[in-house]
């Protein structure tokens, strides 16, 4: 839904006609005052007595609304090009809409096919007004693509197909052939393998310069690292195994190479070359950013990840170079977010512009635009006279705002969303490809969109989540509160609470996040955690542990190898501090997923019948079996022994003998299955009490609406009828069962 | 244990010394009459009025007790070695008893190697006197061998490696390779593949002749059979997956070739061809038997299964015929098992003896040397004077008696086993090579191995598992009723019920068999199901269908395409018919595994909450799935596209959505797990209620026995749970719920 902000509805009441014979008005209107008078004192002295029935009109959030469309929020994924803006309604029409008039033009409706970025290799057909044009390579028709993507000048694009990239100068020209290795040499070019997709996040693995002149891309060779082999079980009369590169812990990484290609004239290609020699091999790539047309940043990291080291490649020859500085595109600054000690209270992330002076004494301290107790979460603009633009928690560490700051003198700070749009202080900004705009995604509350012009408050809607709006005004929503528990630790607590929380005990769930992530925010959330303390009056409480966002460098400031029992500290620590007078701690449960399963499952091989029960989705049970990425928190496997032994779940499985809990866990997970069949066999030899729950041939992210239903349902009732009564020994009582 | 029937224990009482002062014995003798009266009056009192306590004195059969080694069935493996037995002691030594002198010796003790024919691929060690010889091709040393085994004559002994059979004329001698098939050809000789061990029941798939002089093995060519590939989750880094070839219905079957070899004098292979060209290819070969040293009996099976063809073959020219008669080694007569009609009760196994009459007339009746409405279970022996030897069930139903029938005149038929040995009516029996002697597996009650000579009633005890029979002395086992509950459906009903059953209500469990297989039966059995009647006082039911054995042919009598359905009206006849006072109709579950767990789950789509609940293992749920002969009972899924899709389970889950039931299936099961997994996706589209249990990298007969004791408790738990309380709406107040 498109509107402007400012909109106003006319109610017009027909309030009926008098034509009927004369009445004795004074009698009945004496009449009517005392009815009037005698109910609403009935009404008031219910609503007086009964306090509960003011909440009673607010009903439960259910299951059941959680899967209706109405409770969905729609995200219109928001596109940039160039003047305009194209987003997707909740109908599925794909729109444009003009920020020069304000005109919304229809560029697809639901029923057209729809522009399609495939990830898995399917085929990719785009559409310009009302011509439909295939994408293939030269040599094939109807061929699968991996991928295709619009080039910033004209109408210039690129795609990938088995492996290699191709260019088309323009929609109707012949594509061309950038690369040519041999799929069966296990090289991908342009794309990211499974690993890189972990490492950088994408699936593309290829940077448009600016001016669209040149392509840089990832080389990645396979041909050395192992194959994992998934089982698919269903749909064929065979299963049909699904093979792909994924180097475990210890095994061969993939190795990679960052090309550029020349666009303009004849197609020429050039390595760039990572400064020192021992990154050729065993080391990721982890970003790669144009910073003007012919010069490239690119950080390179070791296999261990404890050394990274930020380059500068010249696109025309090559040569990249750690000590060479960091230029704009003018050739005075480029800027990046690096972790500042912050005092004592330790290293917190903030803008640096690092200038040539880095050149002649590489050892002096980058130049830092902000500083504080808070972080810089993402640096969104760089606009040369109004300054940088960048998200961060300096209002709180829960929230996000988008400021920005002056490139000069005291490096002024202005925020730009504080105050900007009511009950929003989670934001998120993305900026025009000319920077004169910007979308904002408004949290939390109910998510709005938003497009703005710089440096100008009105704004224009483009999504309003109102049929949700609307849903959530007569339900009863959980309170939100944060707490930070212990400031040395840094434990930062998100507790979600049922309304009227202090008038009762309520049993407690503790929800794991990612380690590196934040999940204490005031993002918008309405899943099954809050169904579960809508319906069943269950507390929840999400942690921010010590390798949380807001503490330096993802891996910098804790002993990695120590990650996964400091964590389980840190929850622990939760349960004991906490100790808030409206939670009944005989009846705490965990859920936590991937290595949020691993915490879990640990926590409770850590403990004795403290929990009442727990859910891991898709559980790591041993980091010898995870990713080599892995390794950056327990270290090479070979070398580390102990501590991947210590940090196992397989060998602790006795201690989860007396212990209640549930794995779910899709056969096709990323997080392999192999890690649930080790430790099932396992506790299928102690005896142990546990459910369990298999989806086949589901990923670590439901692919199915009805599998996420039924994933949903299983984790809620399994959590509310364990929650519903302590089965665990009294404290005082000691063993009395 | 060996013992010799006749023992007797004489017992040695100390009655005391009398050496202390005069007493008055007539006061003390009229005191302790009385005192003694007066107890015995009390003792008897409470034995009246209290006579749940005399059974009180017997426990009940726990878990723990099936789990101790004492309640263990100890099978000794007795084989015969000409004018011995070999036997493996319950402690695992490997002894022999001579026939001639009643001694034992000591051929192996339980510190040594054992001579292991192994069954997957392992190193094969043998033991003759003290001398340790290693088994190898002459082309590698250390090889793991996938079988051998001795031939009839002297020390002569064949063994498999790579697919290739090897023989050796003496234990010295050098291997000479008797096969040479490429075994990246998909070319196995002389043992089963997947799909033969299903056909012939037996991993060997060769044959000495008596006389040594010849050995006929299949060879069976997979080059055409689709690969199965089965994930290996546990124990290695990367998963290693198995793949093998398993013809699933409606794909290509392996092709197989019956030869012979002469072992004497320079080796010379012929094949046997079968009579009809129809045969050559699609075609199994279900049996072989050597009926003279140069003649075999083969069995040719189309590929429906519903033509076979019995032959003579003839191994020193390769020529097979089926007008040919069979005949003995003296050139009279050939015996086997033929269904014949028994007046209007149908067909009953009976022994026919072949004759050279056959040839002239072809359709001339076989002459049948046993009749009745019972069946020949199995010949054992033929000893041309004294008579064949067979089994059969002709004293009941359960029963499995040693007869031995006189081959001419009115062919008197004697029973040898009949009242032979206390509380044994359910034998096994062994003959020796020579027929002079053989070993008797007596059931039920506790398994006892005898040693007889033929013709003389006495015996020696090999084995009688005293421990065994010591341990249940005390313990409430269940008490064991034969009902057959309507003589048209043939529907024969063993019922294991708890003692004093009619003073109360039980709850029921139906446990499924398989088809074709007869599960109602004396024979002796200890399991979770009897530990679940003993101590939760749950009545159990085995039922016969109209596939189990005593009705002709396995598939003969019954329209295979119905046998599903039909199976599910049985077994609903069994619930409906049975209404015994002492069941509790309300509480009824149901058990079932591969095919009876396809079953069980049927016969919940087939009704509406009748059942309280179900487990079902490793279940069969699509038979499209499942393996090529299974085309016998529903035909080829080309052609009988609908029978498949009534048949399927995956396409009646919604009827599954209310009911209770507990799915259980080993990663690696040969029922593949594929099977559930199918399901399992589909039941989480309806979002039934169901647990799971998954046993990784297991397969149908779980190999771990912590496997063992977590699956029977598992479903011992479950049903023990279920069964506890009705959760069904009560027939008579109906929509209660």
């Amino acid at each position: 839904m498109i509107a402007t902000t400012q909109q106003n509805m006319t109610t017009e009441l027909d309030l009926g006609s008098s034509d009927g014979p004369p009445r004795n008005w004074k009698g009945i209107g004496i009449a009517m005052v005392v009815i009037l008078a005698v109910m609403s004192l009935v009404i008031l002295s219910v609503i007086i007595l009964t306090p509960e029935s003011l909440l009673l009109r607010h009903s439960h959030v259910t299951m059941d609304d959680l899967e209706s469309n109405t409770f969905k929020v729609h995200d219109p994924c928001v596109s940039w090009l160039n003047n305009e803006v194209a987003l997707r309604t909740r109908e599925g029409h794909v729109l444009t809409f003009s920020l020069t008039n304000n005109r919304t033009t229809t560029l697809l409706d639901n029923s057209s096919l729809v522009f399609s970025q495939s990830f898995t290799a399917s085929y990719a057909i785009y559409s310009v007004a009302n011509d439909l044009l295939e994408l293939d390579p030269p040599e094939r028709e109807k061929a699968e693509l991996q991928y295709a993507s619009w080039g910033p000048q004209g109408n210039q694009l690129a795609f990938v197909f088995d492996g290699n990239i191709y260019y088309k100068p323009n929609v109707t020209s012949k594509p061309l052939r950038l690369t040519s290795t041999d799929k069966q040499l296990n090289i991908v070019n342009g794309l990211s393998d499974w690993t890189y997709e972990e490492v950088l996040l994408t699936y593309p693995a290829n940077w448009w310069s600016v001016d669209g002149a040149r392509l840089a891309y990832l080389s990645i060779n396979n041909s050395a690292t192992p194959m994992m082999e998934i089982p698919h079980f269903i749909g064929g009369l065979y299963p049909s195994n699904v093979l792909y590169h994924y180097p475990k812990a210890g095994s061969s990484i993939p190795s990679v190479s960052l090309f550029v290609v020349n666009l303009y004239g004849p197609a020429h290609t050039l390595e760039m070359m990572p400064p020192l020699d021992s990154l050729r091999a065993d080391s990721y790539i982890s970003m790669v950013t144009w910073i003007s047309s012919t010069r490239l940043a690119v950080r390179w990291l070791n296999r261990a990840q404890n050394q990274s080291v930020l380059c500068v490649c010249e696109a025309t020859t090559g040569a990249c170079s750690e000590d060479v500085p960091l230029f704009t595109s003018d050739g005075s600054l480029f800027y990046t977010v690096l972790p500042a000690k912050q005092g004592a209270r330790g290293e917190f992330h903030h803008i640096a512009g690092l200038t040539a002076q880095q050149t002649a004494i590489p050892s002096v301290p980058p130049r830092f635009l902000t500083s504080g107790s808070w972080d810089v979460s993402s640096l969104c603009a760089l606009d040369e006279k109004a300054g940088k633009y960048f998200l961060s928690t300096e209002e709180s560490r829960q929230s996000r705002h988008l400021y920005s700051v002056e490139l000069y003198g005291v490096f002024q700070r202005h925020c730009i969303t504080c105050n900007l749009i009511d009950g929003c202080s989670f934001f998120k900004a993305i900026f025009s490809p000319n920077q004169t705009h910007f979308t904002l995604y408004c949290l939390p509350g109910i998510p709005k969109v938003t497009v703005h012009i710089t440096k100008d408050p009105s704004y224009v809607i483009l999504e309003d989540n109102s049929p949700l709006s609307r849903a959530l005004e007569n339900k009863r929503l959980p309170e939100t509160l944060f707490r930070t528990l212990s400031a040395e630790n840094h434990l930062h607590l998100k507790l979600s609470l049922p309304q009227n929380y202090e008038s009762n005990l309520h049993p407690l769930l503790v929800i794991d996040g990612l380690p590196g992530s934040q999940s204490v925010t005031e993002e918008f959330a309405l899943g099954w955690p809050e169904v579960l303390c809508s319906t069943q009056g269950v507390a929840l409480a999400w942690v921010d542990g010590r390798s949380g966002v807001g503490r330096g460098q993802k891996t910098g400031i804790l002993d990695p190898r120590k990650l996964g029992s400091l964590r389980v500290k840190d929850y622990l620590g939760v349960v004991l501090l906490m100790q808030l007078p409206y939670i009944d701690d005989r009846r705490i449960a965990l859920y936590g997923k991937a290595f949020g399963g691993y915490l879990t499952l640990k926590m409770l091989t850590a403990t004795d019948k403290l929990f009442q029960c727990a859910a891991a989705v898709a559980p790591i049970t041993d980091f010898r079996l995870y990713a080599a990425f892995s390794e950056r928190y327990l270290g090479h496997p070979a070398k580390e022994e102990h501590a991947y032994s210590t940090a196992s779940l397989l060998e602790e499985v006795n201690k989860l003998k007396e212990e209640n809990f549930l794995i779910l866990h899709g056969t096709a997970d990323r997080v392999h299955f192999q890690h649930s069949a080790e430790l099932l066999s396992r506790l299928v030899k102690v005896e142990a009490n546990y459910s369990l729950q298999l989806y086949p041939d589901e990923g670590h992210i439901l692919r199915e609406s009805r599998s996420v239903q039924h994933f949903q349902r299983t984790v809620v009732n399994y959590l509310q009828s364990c929650l519903k009564h302590s089965t665990l020994p009294d404290p005082i009582e000691e063993e009395e069962e």
